[in-house]
């Protein structure tokens, strides 16, 4: 069973945390086919942080865990924080797979999502 | 002429502007039938802030310019911020429309994009 654990920074401003944990549950309707788990977690200032959420990935079921960074620049979070929390992580799980995937950013399919909001301004 | 300024909140750490300036450009070369120019500008910490990067786009000849808020969160500088700079801007524009899209996060192809991203993972 496949998982897909969201992590986004983590706000002082909870609105934003809830805006997170939405889209985990958005994505969770629309991608039943290829993730049956979707869960949202935070790199830090608010719950869960990535162990407690790669471990709750687990707790429901998971064989594997894709880590997705929700984040649009290649910072320090994306290229230290996040692989080093995920890698001593995974330590503690040998049988499951845990990944990360890239930073949104770096998709391709950015610039459509650009184009396609743009044509939504008010 | 339609110009697309991508306003990304700015960075002490330099390549992150470098990727947001990238973002740009790769734009400018893939939807030159929808948006003739595309640049990009600072909320703060970056150059060109908002007010320069709406001119630079007005001496390129634009008749209307679409601001696209970089961010994935609505928190403040999404809210109140841009839209404050973008309106206090535009008075020194009378002729020109200045729109201002909603940010990346609140669109529907949000999902698409991180469902591909996760299909990325490493």
């Amino acid at each position: 069973m496949k998982a897909l654990l969201i992590v986004a920074h983590g706000s002082r401003r909870e609105e934003s945390n809830v805006e997170v944990r939405k889209i985990a549950t958005q994505l969770r309707q629309c991608s039943t086919d290829q993730y049956h788990i979707v869960r949202a977690a935070f790199l830090e200032l608010a719950d869960p942080l990535i162990p407690e959420g790669i471990k709750q990935c687990i707790d429901d079921g998971a064989t594997s865990v894709i880590v997705l960074p929700y984040f649009l620049n290649s910072g320090r979070h994306v290229v230290e924080d996040i692989p080093r929390i995920v890698a001593q992580t995974r330590q503690g799980y040998p049988g499951i797979e845990i990944g990360v995937a890239p930073h949104l950013g770096a998709s391709a399919l950015m610039m459509d999502l650009l184009i396609a909001t743009a044509n939504t301004s008010r």
